[in-house]
């Protein structure tokens, strides 16, 4: 089925909640199509004291998805327990308002057979609608999966769905990997995802990069989150094997307008000019491939009409070097970024969301070199996570930023902001760049008979 | 001041909050005995938009502190953003309800110098009593620390107290370092506070464990908690360096009556026969240390007074081996803990209270092991945090459960329990002890001349 032809199939919903009007009475039901079961049932698990927490938690993914999520996109106190619908035009977790912690996973497909490797995709999906609306995994159905009786590993039994999203990605390898075609996919490789070039600083850790596969778990609760990445890594058991992964503890982008936006660990307020989720004609623009993108001079020459309604992410952990950082003056942090600290206004001006001149910046700080102003207007969607993971072994906290952005073409958005910053930046006194990686982000699974990557592999 | 003196000074609060009914006025206003001021004035940032945020963050602090923070302690409804009082006759952090996130830090101290010691103890102490409030860290006078204007990092900045707690303690290598006493308190080391035995099973990396300080800081947001170690690691510079640190993104273990049990990673209810925060004969008997206690036949032999009203602490960071635990049965991961995955409910019984029948157990199951009946009747307060880490270069999610264990005597609880866990447990074909650290915490402080660590070091 080509993409335009969505709409046929009954359910042209959208995961940005503005447009998500038009959804049909089976899904404000239950994302999998069905009347929500109890997880009790699901599981076969003895004990009466699960039936009250499969009903909250049923209640809650009910209760947004009849509104049609509209409470989150507006800005207004988001139910931070309730469920975002996991079919639409688009993947949910990107132009959903960003929930607070993050599990994100790069796999390596370690099957050469594409079969499986479809099987797997349909395996994820089903999962995913069931984990979105915060329902246990399983009903013993999942090829390759042994027949162990916790279908799910049942440590989220009892919590609410907790705005759980689930965003997969295609990297590179899935492509081609060591020159080969293993797939028979390489002449679908977009070329809006090439390879990223070495920046100067980079430090680039391959243990921390790549992937050919990610999943962006995104939830107001980390246990959920962390559930929903393991029981996706279990089924994928003998076909796929986790990479690497980033644990993110507190957001760094605001994508909702009106909503406090949230402070990095430079302290600074971080998503200020973020594209928001409200922005239709900005995320039409700069964020959603469309089915005539996708040719052109990069590393492949595919994309169009299969990755129409996706989009391209860039994930780079950058570390920061918060004790450098906590010495510099105020005056000097305010003027690497070009914003004040306290406000969050650019230089000269009073408020956060003044309109910034960029000429009142230093040449080398960091808003102006990242501005569209100057780079021909490009943006991106930027859904980071603040990260500490332990220390480095000298006595400093290993800390930084997980940098996640969502955009319409690499070659028109990453790569043109980072070769000035990684050239300019007064920040980068402060930052190191050490995983790196690149991800196709498929449209939406539109409906129950949908699954992730069909567009690609069907 | 001896311990027994204390109500002399008019403040004989206690953390915990059922007795914490005679609080004084001033100290429901600020922890800091001031009226709360707000944050801009501190920080002297300019940018209106601050005062909103610390306002809110105020007036939360407020609410709570002015009913005593009860509304925690019955294991009703309570508000996540709020102050936990920080003076009292024990530290927070132990008896208070299990905040959901943890950022735990253990620090060498790089001083040999008493004196500076002791200053950092009483500048970590301002900034603790300051911190917990909600406030932001420091107004210039932190000894030691370079004048920058940022006094705190800033990305707290206008989050909320969520429930913040600081709790310190002292490590083996406060008392005697390589033999040496550096700061002459080796005769003061207490015997309740022995070095562990080497465990069968234990795989413990050093550059994990040890520590000649910690700091337990826990939050319902994470950022607050690490933001609270991060400033207190910039205060400690040039004395302390960062060992090893540890972020829980989920709490495993309930202290709260009535609350929901949560999960650990292998799925099962984490917490149920803990001791209560409630318990106050329970904490009396196995969790607070007294005047009496700390001679024997330990490392050392001082403890007794200047642990009165303390605690001691053990922290093991677990991995867990949730890979091949996916992949056992129900009925033997039932087994293998004694209790069922849905309800929590020992063997033969139907409810996750019903008094446990031990006999019914496997040999090998670890409620079995590890139950006071076991042992004499010793029970200890977990207060554990659930981790990922990222991978471990196998294709494995690096996740595991950093176990905290508070008692009155190292000797008589942990030890001999881990004994029998390290012998027999059926669990350990799962998990592994990877990082292994104890700590002396001292009593709480009292008010605001206090300090962590006046009862030892003055
Ligand atoms: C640790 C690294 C980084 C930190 C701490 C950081 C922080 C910030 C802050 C505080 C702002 C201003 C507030 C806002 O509009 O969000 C900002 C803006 C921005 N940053 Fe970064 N950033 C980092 C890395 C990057 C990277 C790698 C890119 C892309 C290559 C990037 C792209 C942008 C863009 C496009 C803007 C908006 C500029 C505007 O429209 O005014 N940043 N960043
Ligand atoms: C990854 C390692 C561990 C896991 C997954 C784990 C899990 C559990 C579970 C599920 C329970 C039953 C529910 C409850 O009462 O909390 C329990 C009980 C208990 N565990 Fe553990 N535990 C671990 C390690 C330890 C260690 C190292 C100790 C102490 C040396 C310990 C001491 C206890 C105690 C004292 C009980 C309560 C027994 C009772 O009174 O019924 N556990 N644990």
């Amino acid at each position: 089925m080509a993409p335009g032809e969505s709409t046929e199939r009954g359910t042209d919903r959208d995961n940005t909640a503005e447009r998500g009007t038009d959804r049909d009475d089976t899904a404000v039901r239950d994302a999998a199509g069905t009347p929500a079961p109890s997880r009790r049932a699901l599981l076969g698990w003895g004990g009466a004291g699960l039936a009250l927490g499969a009903a909250a938690a049923g209640g809650a993914a009910v209760a947004l998805r009849g509104d049609g999520g509209g409470g989150d996109a507006t800005g207004t106190a988001a139910d931070s327990g309730a469920a975002v619908p996991f079919h639409g035009r688009h993947q949910a977790g990107i132009a959903t308002p960003v929930q607070d912690r993050l599990h994100f996973a790069a796999f390596d497909v370690t099957t050469g057979d594409r079969a499986e490797l479809v099987q797997l995709l349909k395996d994820w999906t089903r999962a995913a609608e069931r984990m979105t609306a915060g329902h246990a995994v399983g009903d013993g159905a999942y090829g390759g999966l042994p027949e162990a009786p916790p279908d799910d590993t049942g440590e989220a039994l009892g919590l609410k769905p907790s705005r759980l999203t689930l965003t997969v990605g295609f990297g590179p390898g899935l492509f081609t990997k060591d020159g080969e075609d293993r797939f028979g996919l390489a002449r679908h490789r977009p070329a809006a995802l090439p390879d990223l070039p070495r920046f100067p600083g980079d430090n680039l850790d391959p243990a921390r990069g790549g992937g050919d596969l990610c999943v962006q778990a995104c939830a107001d609760d980390p246990q959920v989150a962390v559930h929903a990445i393991r029981n996706l890594a279990r089924i994928g058991f003998g076909k796929v094997a986790v990479r690497w992964s980033q644990l993110g503890f507190g957001k760094t982008s605001s994508t909702t307008p009106g909503a406090q936006t949230p402070r990095n660990l430079f302290g600074f307020k971080d998503g200020t000019s973020n594209i928001a989720v409200t922005e239709t004609d900005a995320l039409d623009r700069y964020v959603w491939a469309t089915a005539k993108d996708g040719s052109g001079s990069g590393s492949g020459t595919g994309g169009g009409e299969w990755m129409a309604d996706g989009s391209y992410l860039v994930a780079r952990r950058i570390s920061m070097r918060i004790e450098s950082w906590d010495r510099t003056s105020l005056q000097e942090q305010e003027d690497i970024f070009g914003r004040d600290k306290g406000e969050g206004a650019a230089v000269g001006k009073a408020h956060e969301h003044d309109k910034p001149n960029l000429k009142a910046m230093l040449p080398t700080a960091h808003v102006r070199l990242a501005h569209p102003d100057s780079h021909h207007g490009v943006r991106m969607l930027r859904r980071g996570y603040s990260f500490t993971d332990g220390t480095d072994g000298l006595g400093r906290l290993d800390a930084g930023l997980f940098f996640l952005a969502y955009q319409r073409d690499i070659r028109d958005a990453f790569i043109p902001v980072q070769r000035s910053l990684a050239r300019s930046d007064a920040l980068n006194e402060y930052i190191q760049h050490v995983g790196s990686a690149v991800f196709a982000i498929p449209p939406g699974v539109r409906d129950k008979d949908d699954w992730w990557g069909r567009t690609l592999l069907s």
